[in-house]
Order: C-alpha cells, then sequence, then structure tokens
C-alpha cells in the first residue's frame, strides 16, 4: 500500500486571512500557507473557495495558476459548490506533478459532478451520502455502490474514486463514530480507496484537545485501512501519527529518523 | 464495551530501582512506583518479579501484600516464570477490589498455566503462541483456540481468559504488524477479550519516538477491539490517547474535560 495522501486543507475561505486574500486577488498569503503545508508533508493542496456565486469561475481559476505557477505545478484539490467554478479550475490545471482532485461529489444534489471528474479525468472525491448524513452503514454502502457503478459505467478506473465515509462530530455524534470506522472498514475490503475531512470528529471541543483527539482519530482510520485524509498538516502530533502509522501498515521503512523526513 | 483495562507495567525487577527494592525489602520505591501508576490512571499494576528462582514465592508474597496492605487492596497481575512464586502470591492475594489476573500462558511450555489461573479463579492472560513467535495468524489463532477450550472446559468464563497476539517489535519485524493487528480484530470478532505488552512495539527505537510509536499503536489496535494492554500509564501521550480511543469507541461519555479525568 501506499503512504496516506496527505490533502493540505488550510487554503480555505473560512479563513480570515485567505478569504480577504482572495478578494483581493493578493498572492503572499495564500502562497505563504500552500508553502508551510507543504514543507509539513502535503501532497495535495485544498482548495476551498466556498459557494463562490458571483466570480467563482475567475478566482478558482486565478488561484490555481498562482499555486501552480509559483509552487511547481503542485497538485490541487478543487473544493467549492459552484460546477462552473469547478470546471474553470479544472481547464486551467496542470497534470505535470499529478492529477487534479474534484472534491466532492455523492449520490444526492452532486451526483452529477461523477460525470463532471470523468470528463476532465480528474480524482473524483465521493461522499457515500445523498442528501444529508446516512442514516446508517447499508445507506452508506449503498450510496458508495451507486457512485462507484456510475464511475466504472463511465469507463474510469476504480481506483480513482475516492470515498468519503463523512466524519462526523464526536461532540453530539459520539455514538455514531464506530460505525463510520466500520465503513472505512468495509471500503478498504472493497479495495477501494478512502478520504474525508478528519478534522471534523474534533469540531467544536477545546483548541488544545482537537491535535489529540484528531490524532487518536486518524490512528483508528488507518487501522481500518484509510488512505488519505483532508487535514492540516501543520498539526506536528497529527503527522507524527500519520508517519508511525504508515510504518507499522509498512508503507515506509522504518528508520529512526522517521519522525523528521 | 468498557474502558481499555490499564495494567500498569513499571513494577518490573528488569528496572534496577524495582530490583534492588526487591532484594532488599525496601518498601518505599516500589510503593511510589505504583502510587505514580495509580494516580495516572492503571486499573491494574503488573508484579514482575523476572525467573525469581530462588526466594520466588517468598518476595512474591512480600510484594502482593505489601501492594495491597498500602493501596487498598489494589488489583494485581502476577508476573513471573515462577509457578511456586505465581500460587505463592495467588494464596496471598485479596480479591476485594477485582480478581487476580495471572500473566501468563500460553499453548507452549506455560500451557500448564490454565489450569493453574482456573484453580484459583484468576483471569488468565494467554499468549496466541507456543514456544516461540507464531509464524502467521493461522498459528496465532489455533493456539488462541487451544487454550479456550481447555478454559472453557474447566468450567471458566471465556470473558476471563485474555488473549495477548503478542504485540512485536517494529524495528525488525515492521512486516509483520499489520497481521499482528488482523490478529486483535479476529479475537475481537469471536467476542474475546485481548490485552498484551504493547510498548514491546517500540523496542530499540529513539526515547523520544517511543511515545509516539507506542501512541500510534494503541490506538490502531483499539481500532481493532484491543480491550487492555499491559503499558507504562505515566506516558501522557498514551494515556491522552487511549481517553481519546474510549471516547470514540463510546465506552466513555465525552466531555470538554476528558483528558483531565
Amino acid at each position: 500500500m501506499p503512504k496516506l495522501t496527505i490533502i493540505g486543507e488550510r487554503i480555505h475561505c473560512i479563513s480570515p486571512v485567505i478569504r480577504a486574500a482572495m478578494a483581493a486577488r493578493d498572492p503572499e498569503p495564500i502562497l505563504q500557507r500552500a508553502r508551510e503545508q507543504l514543507s509539513a508533508g502535503a501532497d495535495y493542496l485544498d482548495v476551498n473557495i466556498g459557494p463562490a456565486e458571483n466570480d467563482g469561475e475567475a478566482l478558482m481559476y486565478w488561484v490555481v495558476r498562482l499555486l501552480q505557477d509559483n509552487l511547481d505545478n503542485v497538485p490541487l484539490a478543487l473544493d467549492t459548490a459552484n460546477d462552473r467554478a469547478i470546471e474553470a479550475g479544472l481547464k486551467a490545471y496542470n497534470r505535470e506533478k499529478g492529477r487534479p482532485i474534484l472534491n466532492s461529489a455523492d449520490a444526492g444534489g452532486r451526483f452529477h459532478r461523477v460525470k463532471l471528474a470523468a470528463e476532465y479525468e480528474a480524482i473524483c472525491i465521493a461522499l457515500c451520502a445523498g442528501d444529508g448524513i446516512p442514516a446508517d452503514n447499508d445507506e452508506r454502502m449503498a450510496h458508495c455502490q451507486t457512485l462507484l457503478e456510475a464511475w466504472l459505467e463511465l469507463g474510469m478506473e476504480a481506483e480513482d474514486i475516492w470515498f468519503d465515509p463523512l466524519f462526523l462530530v464526536v461532540k453530539g455524534m459520539q455514538e455514531k463514530q464506530h460505525e463510520m470506522l466500520d465503513a472505512i472498514g468495509m471500503i478498504t475490503e472493497m479495495g477501494l480507496n478512502s478520504t474525508g475531512g478528519l478534522s471534523n470528529c474534533s469540531n467544536g471541543m477545546p483548541k488544545a484537545v482537537r491535535p489529540i483527539m484528531d490524532s487518536a482519530m486518524m490512528a483508528m482510520a488507518m487501522a481500518r485501512g484509510l488512505t488519505s485524509a483532508i487535514v492540516n498538516p501543520c498539526d506536528q502530533r497529527l503527522m507524527q501519527t500519520v508517519k508511525s502509522c504508515d510504518v507499522i501498515r509498512n508503507n515506509t521503512l522504518y528508520a529512526d529518523s522517521y519522525l523528521e523526513i
């Protein structure tokens, strides 16, 4: 198995710094966050421009070119509710260092995005969900099957659709965590790739607790076969955990210096 | 599921301080380590007196009474290669706060200890191993079955034999870790309890790395259903991980202060 694929989550319009930089087309704050994440070990950078209803196409084009022109065609995950903005990003994207990721399709209102991802030969993140949180794993896996079949019918490879089990907030949905981990196990047993917004699990927890909870969740998810995650690679504890689990899974060779690599 | 049962590993004759205290029958160093582990969250204390070929019976008797007399009949795991010393400990043991644990039987040269544990109605830790490290999970699970059958034939309850999958050192046996985790998963699916000397996984690693590796291994093992572990409860990172995984497994109710409890 390859190492866990880390998708850095920090270029996100929910951050006031990033939102202001996007609005003003100010390169430096965005490039700085990008560099920080890459040097911390991100394989991909997620670019979340939010709903971006007004100038989504122009904004996505600008961010994609900004990042790829300045950072050696860094691979990106394009993340917005605006389909036309996704498409503008896919068109602007240079594939030299890896295919683009479309984040995300689902089996509900975003089902058509499976086709969009296929059209541009992107990797597709597919939520095991329709509209709303799945009631149980029967529902999760039914959505997974629907999405996979649509993807395969479009002539795409199973390894290029990454299933997101939907990480749920622990505070409030504690009794649902075990089932979500089981879903990762089922996706793994089907030989499929998985990813997701892992840090959602610690939403609403005290700031000092979040890296501890995220780190525990990461190791538990990796024990069930998780192949990628959308996370903050600058969270040192989290990255130490990822590297250790990659050693335990035999995805990277152990060396005494493995945490520094 | 109940919370993970923590068996504190630090009263061990491999420690020069403890060995000297045992030899001199000096109570304070032993009591101090016991108190430290209990206040850090240990449920049981392991008492490892080594081979103790000369005065094992007297020594085990002395340590058991020392700990239980001074620490409110703290529950203990009795750990030595000397059968007569185990028996002396079992006889001296007060069950008010929990049954004794016999650490350990196996399906090889220590198979007779299953009977010894049953005779004293102790909890039995049973290594999924004959003499030496099991070659694969077929062998692990065959030993598990042999031990379980012997236990049940003695009229004991399945929940009182805790199976140790044999945590292996990562440095040197990296490719065997995944299978060991699968073994925990199989033991869990059989509805059985599991435990083991988890920190063996980080043997030979730099001191700063060990808590990080142990913590990752703990979360991965808990994701597969581990119900107990023999560890150092004074390792803060490890205990934070255990508490977080217990929350994720819904074994304890989440509170913002859960790490301090």
